[in-house]
């Protein structure tokens, strides 16, 4: 099924931001992707302490493991369907969301009590960093050639 | 148009919670309509800073002038089009969202920084109340007639 | 009863600021009034967490239906006789207070836990404001006339 | 000039509870004294962050150096003539008031950020405690001697 | 070099509890070892706000990358030597540590600005969990065979 | 016995900063001195609410009663042996420490829940200030002359 997401136009913030602009059929988005209202790109929220994702969920896509360090999620699918293990995710928690449906795209909405809630992307903080090889094999209890085997995966 | 909204459905908090059940026919709601997860109804948002509710606007209805005493709130339309004055309606500001449209329901979902954000509904804290009539007629500046009126109105 | 209120006088903040001038007689206050030591006049207050107003009421006067978005306030009656629901007013809850001694003055002092607690009327936010008279109509569940005599009462 | 401070008398918490009783003579007030209405004697204060005390000053008398860990006080002179400091009392801060006046009684009323702002009274826990005679003539850079002369004296 | 770390012993939290017992060689401890002064032994803590960690570091072992979500960590090495990258390890921040000394020990002491800091392992929460073999080979850019790998080494 | 305590030495803040430089003897420090990493020495730690300080005291010194208004302190012995009443000092409690041997100096160090703890020391806030002698009698029910006395041991 194709969608056309209700999503974040351009456009000033009055009365007519948040018109839906209809179900026409859509080309599938090709990854997962993510479009957020925090306070980096919405100034606005600062003291507010709440902001919103919209999470897109291509066919057989996965929103991989994370954190976030500042807040709670709550976790809110519009359409489609997701694997998920929570209702609401605590803060520092670490959780991912997969669309398991090897046909259908999945819409999902999240919402955080903070406006800059952060994002730590496991894959990323750990293997697309500076940390050392040695340092991750003794740490993960495996070998130099297996660190590297992952490391050129995430960064490729 | 009518339409199903994603919605709380009852059972465990699984996996499958968040399914979405399909875009059918339904009846039109026939009054404005909100549906919130907040602490009250899921204990388990205890401390975690976040709510959520869904709004339900049938054609030419209002969710009156209110405000939350507790925490801010991101409004997201997500079907149809509303009347609103701004896209975050901060801590204690009142405010409140209308559909103008004669034909059509409109469907919004807003974010709470809070487990608990509270509401206070002008119309009734204060002409559904005990404050006094005479009360009344000083603070807005008109007759007890007229408030009598509104009262009756209100509580009709 | 005349009466010289203990209140805020010109000066520096020194040791004398608060040296209290006396009892003599004075003309009636002829409407409602407060006085707030908050931290939009006390700078200083920045980071302390409290504040105060003085409140005057002349005989028959009413403080309309308000809440405070960010504190919760402690009432104390200094002097006369006033008709009030609570000795505290939580934070964004609708309250009042009424002298209803139709000879006599009152004289109150509120403690409030915020350097800027914030004031919501209700009689200015919703009817001497620019929500449309058919959304308060609909939110009132009354007349477009009704609600445009009240908004004229208010307004002249 | 002796006086009828308004005050905090008994009765339950109804709207006749502030009501102020007069001006009539009183005795005066042999030592300082402090009425508080804080949490522990207002347990519906709880969570509401703000709380009074009522400060009475007979002529040429001291509230001791003192200092409050959990809120700031505001601090209004009701009635005669107080050696103050500041206007705002930071949380922590070490404070004290001095009603220097050889004839007339003082009436002050504090005003805290918090419901249980606690009081830590200097001359009763260094020198009305268990501290050790040596440790406190080492700290204060004195003798044996005079440490246990003021001792003798606050417990008198 | 062997060392006795100064450290938590056993026995009421009396004036003794923190006496330093000595500099007596002791054997190599064998593993990575944490001794935590959290909520969770020292119930005293609640409300404190802080909590402190000793580390023992044997020649060549590492404190796997983790981080914290509930506060900042600040930390100091006692003895020997400690490859980190920071001083201040934010909340929420993935970090470790690493004695790359061949031959010594080290030891070092965290302090947590709440008594309840939590530690998040990523190692164990990552590959010693319930998550699906392949949502993990998606989320690593990876096939399921080394996935399997790094679990079978992680819980062996 | 003479010792070289872990310190904060200068430099950058790189992996080599908390290097332990040895055991070397070192002649005895001749009063108490406090070592502080909090964030007017480290603004970095601003917003991480975690700070320490090193406490070296030779033989037989106090550190004197004060009190910290931003913060509990967790306290650790590393070296030495030292009187103290608690473990734990919340915020706000009035404490102190003794090294009571007659011979061996002692090394301790503090954590606290705030980058900005504060520190109130007793003596200097109350005698070596500018509070009226007269004040001071009243409050410590004592005569001038000791107040005096006291004054002038703790500013010579």
């Amino acid at each position: 099924m194709d969608f056309t997401p209700p999503r974040f136009v351009g456009g000033p913030l009055d009365g007519n931001y948040f018109t839906f602009t209809g179900m026409k059929p859509l080309p599938y988005p090709s990854t997962f992707r993510v479009f957020k209202a925090t306070m980096a790109g919405f100034p606005t929220l600062n003291g507010q302490s709440v902001s919103y994702a919209v999470l897109e969920f291509p066919n057989n896509t996965v929103n991989a493991p994370h954190m976030h360090p500042r807040a709670s999620e709550l976790f809110y699918v519009l359409m489609g369907s997701l694997d998920v293990t929570f209702f609401v995710f605590p803060k520092g928690l670490v959780h991912f969301q997969f669309n398991s449906d090897a046909n259908n795209a999945a819409l999902a909405l999240s919402a955080f009590g903070s406006a800059s809630p952060g994002t730590v992307s496991v894959p990323n903080s750990i293997f697309n960093s500076t940390i050392d090889d040695n340092v991750l094999a003794l740490s993960f209890k495996t070998d130099v050639a297996t660190i590297q085997k992952i490391k050129s995966g995430l960064s490729g």
